[in-house]
Order: structure tokens, then C-alpha cells, then sequence
């Protein structure tokens, strides 16, 4: 019998091996899925290789190019890395590391110590790109951002926000005490009675273990996210992307409030 | 050959026929992994078995009783739904839902209206924990709290907030429009430019789809978290649970500035 595979094996196996960060950077290659997320790249890079339904290439303003692949949402669901796969998966070619980081003199940047989860790295992408943050810098030690469990979380954001990984500690050492560095911690100074600027840096720490310490020496503002009510026995701690929304969320307030 | 299992076939079979609300219903059970949410469930419920390591009954005050069972970490793995299993897993009756469901006359509660990854209801959970929200209510078709995925998400807090289903539009036609019902909507007012009361309910809506309509035409008070700058292109939405944060963080900033 002869079974006519729209997609081929040799391209399965390559989306496989992008899972992993050792695929990804042999083949130059990420992952990325459904419309909001391929669509949001589209307007950025472009794609290697698009699989797709009928459906979606002709509800584009472009043409499937001779290597873009049409596939059955059968075949979409053999190939997905999702639960529920939705019309395309985009191959784009790795990002050379963005060189032009943030400058903290003049902007807010976030960084990050060891977060682990991709779903949490993801998020905290999204929620960078809600409140104008436009580059992340993270630890050596943090998820990749072109982990597809990150991509997909990130619902597109990806496309807008620069991620660069670093040796944290000497790039924080680099700043502080010049440049406000500020860190939560659950001894910090409640985050709404502290003067809070309008450039600098927000690290976030690892989900079990917070902020290094040797990052944490490096912090020149502590600040404490308040329960409600205040000392009241309530849960020990918030989710690491929980904590960067409640954050970011009061920083820009106090811009929004002193801008007008 | 003889195996000597420590983790009978049928208390696997059973262990693993909780994933799934039939089975939780059907036994009367559900599971807890770790130390933490163990820990802040033991505070609370008598569990019907636990499943744990040597190390761990030793490090506890009580004694490990007739049914529990002591297990090597491989068996653990075995068992566990985590992908890195935790010292103990305990199984507990599923509580009878709890009818003293909170006044939003006198307090501030949340309401869930197709909230579906377990991971998001677990989080909003653990959330509402932190800024002491003590009631939850969920429209059916809100995912199940006592699914394996939402307890260890909630981190413990599942232990210290009552989670009830019910019909969320009549419930909220039973209450709107005497008491405040606030959403979050992409065209709503600016939370931090409102007037926010000490009681009331907040509703947050489906990952996919937002409030849905029939629920959206009882909120009386309609809010919008604000993106930085204003008006510009960024994220188009901010995951549910760091929207439900963002918000249960300005009610209990107000709360705490107009206490003080």
C-alpha cells in the first residue's frame, strides 16, 4: 500500500528535535504555533518553513512558497507539541542574540534568576510586553525562550520583547549601586509606600528558591508585595509570574500618576 | 522471581483513576503531592492514606498509621502525576461542598466564569490566598479544583479557600444589581482611575474568550487593566490568573490606603 505523507518523515523527526535546545541550536531553528503566535512572527522574522491547513494559507495575504507544507488537522495533530493543535506550525530561524539591550538609565528592564518553568518564563514574556518592557535579561541558568512551551505562553509576545541571557551577577555589578536594581522578597519594604523609578532594573527570582545570593547582594531596593490582610497567615508566597504582573502592574501606575 | 511491592497494583490502579472527576467521584478522593500542599492539607483533613518516603514519616509528629504506605523515591516516580515527585503523596476524602459561601455584602469574593486550564484555576486559588479572598465561586463549567494539576498549583492555599460551582448567571442575577460586580474587559474603565469597594465580587472570565455574554451583562461595574504606554501595540490580553492578581492587588491596595 502506498500512503502519501504530506508531511515527511525527515521533517517530523526535525520538528522533534526541536523540543530540545540541543535541536534547536543545531538546526538554527524554533517552533512556534497557532495563528496569534505564527501571525505576530510573520510581522518579524522570516518563517524557514510554515505547515499549515488549506484553510489558514488562504486566509493569508501571502501564497504558500514551494517549501510550505498544506497538512490535514490529522496530520497538524501528529506533528504538534500542543494539546489541541491549531492550523499552523511556523519553523523560524533562531534570532541572533540581540545585542542592543535595554539601557537602565533610562528604562525599565526586567532580569531573571533561574526561572525554570517554560510556562512562567513565557508569561512573564507576555506580561513585559503588556507594560512596555521591552528587554528581559536573564541568568544563564533560566529557561530558553525558544523552548516551545515558552513560545506558545508567550501568545506572540515573543515577537516584541528582546531576551538576552547573561552571567547575571557580573552584569548587575556593572550597575548597582548607580543604577536602582530592585528584587521582592518577603522582608522587603512594602512595594506602595516606596519611591519607585522610572528606569532600572526588576529582578525576579528561581520558583523554589527566590533570588540567588549572590544576586540578592546586588539589590539596592528590597521590595515586599503585601498580603491582605498584612501578617495575616495567608499563602507563603506568590508564583514567580504572578509576582512580576502585581510588580510591573505598580510601577507603571506610579508613571502613569506622576506623568499626568 | 517474587517482587515484593510496597505500592500494591490496586492502590496504583486507584491512585491513577483520580486524574480524572470520575474517578475522584466515584472514590471520594483526591490527590496532594509534596511537602507543602501535603503539609497545609493535613492542617485541615484527615487523609485516607499517605503514600511516603521513610525520611519524611520520621520527620513528622504523628506516626505513620495502619494503612499508610512507606515508599522508596522509584516508587514514588512511579505513582507520582509530578514530573519530579516529592517525598509524600497523599490521598484525601473530597471535602462535602462547603454552603457557607462567603456575603459579597460584607466582603470581596472572586467568581470564576469558564476559567478551563487547571494550572491558571490553581494559581487564581493560591492568589486569592495571598490578598485574603476566602470564596470562590465557579460557573460548571469552570475545571474541577480537585484535579491533580490545580491542587499542586494552588500550592497549599487549596487548603484555606472554598472553592463552590454553581450556575453563575442566576447566582450573579441574584445580586447585581444591589451589590458591586466588577469584570475586566478590554473596554472597560481604568482600574486605577474607579472607585473600588471593600465588598462585592470580582468575575474573570474564559482563557480563550473572556466573560462570556450572559455573565457580562450582570457586571455593573466594568474595568480595564491598563497596558504601558497606553494605547500602543503590545500584548493583546494578559493570562487570566496575572489579570486576576493585577486586580486583587489595586481592591487591597485601596482597602489598606483607606484603613490607614
Amino acid at each position: 500500500m502506498y500512503f502519501c505523507a504530506m508531511i515527511s518523515k525527515n521533517l517530523m523527526k526535525l520538528v522533534r528535535s526541536l523540543d530540545q535546545k540541543k535541536g534547536r541550536q543545531k538546526e538554527g531553528l524554533f517552533v512556534a504555533e497557532g495563528p496569534k503566535v505564527v501571525g505576530d512572527l510573520l510581522g518579524k522574522y522570516t518563517p524557514y518553513r510554515l505547515i499549515a491547513t488549506e484553510e489558514w494559507f488562504r486566509q493569508q495575504t501571502f501564497g504558500k512558497r514551494f517549501d510550505d507544507v498544506i497538512a490535514t488537522e490529522d496530520e497538524l495533530r501528529k506533528i504538534s507539541f500542543l494539546q489541541h493543535p491549531q492550523q499552523v506550525l511556523g519553523l523560524f530561524p533562531l534570532p541572533s542574540e540581540n545585542l542592543n539591550v535595554g539601557n537602565p538609565e533610562e528604562e525599565l528592564l526586567l532580569a531573571l534568576d533561574g526561572v525554570q518553568d517554560p510556562g512562567n518564563l513565557g508569561t512573564i514574556i507576555r506580561i513585559a510586553d503588556w507594560f512596555g518592557i521591552h528587554t528581559i535579561v536573564c541568568s544563564n541558568n533560566t529557561a530558553d525562550t525558544y523552548n516551545p512551551k515558552v513560545v506558545q505562553a508567550t501568545m506572540g509576545s515573543i515577537a516584541r520583547v528582546n531576551v538576552v541571557y547573561t552571567d547575571l551577577p557580573t552584569y548587575l555589578s556593572e550597575l548597582s549601586p548607580m543604577i536602582p536594581v530592585y528584587g521582592t522578597f518577603l522582608d522587603g519594604d512594602n512595594l506602595y509606600e516606596q519611591p519607585l523609578s522610572n528606569n532600572g532594573i526588576i529582578v525576579m527570582g528561581n520558583e523554589g528558591n527566590g533570588i540567588s545570593e549572590e544576586v540578592g547582594r546586588l539589590i539596592n531596593r528590597r521590595l515586599l508585595i503585601p498580603s491582605y490582610p498584612e501578617h495575616q497567615e495567608t499563602a507563603e508566597s506568590l508564583n514567580v509570574a504572578i509576582a512580576t504582573a502585581i510588580t510591573c502592574a505598580e510601577f507603571r501606575r506610579h508613571m502613569s500618576c506622576n506623568s499626568v
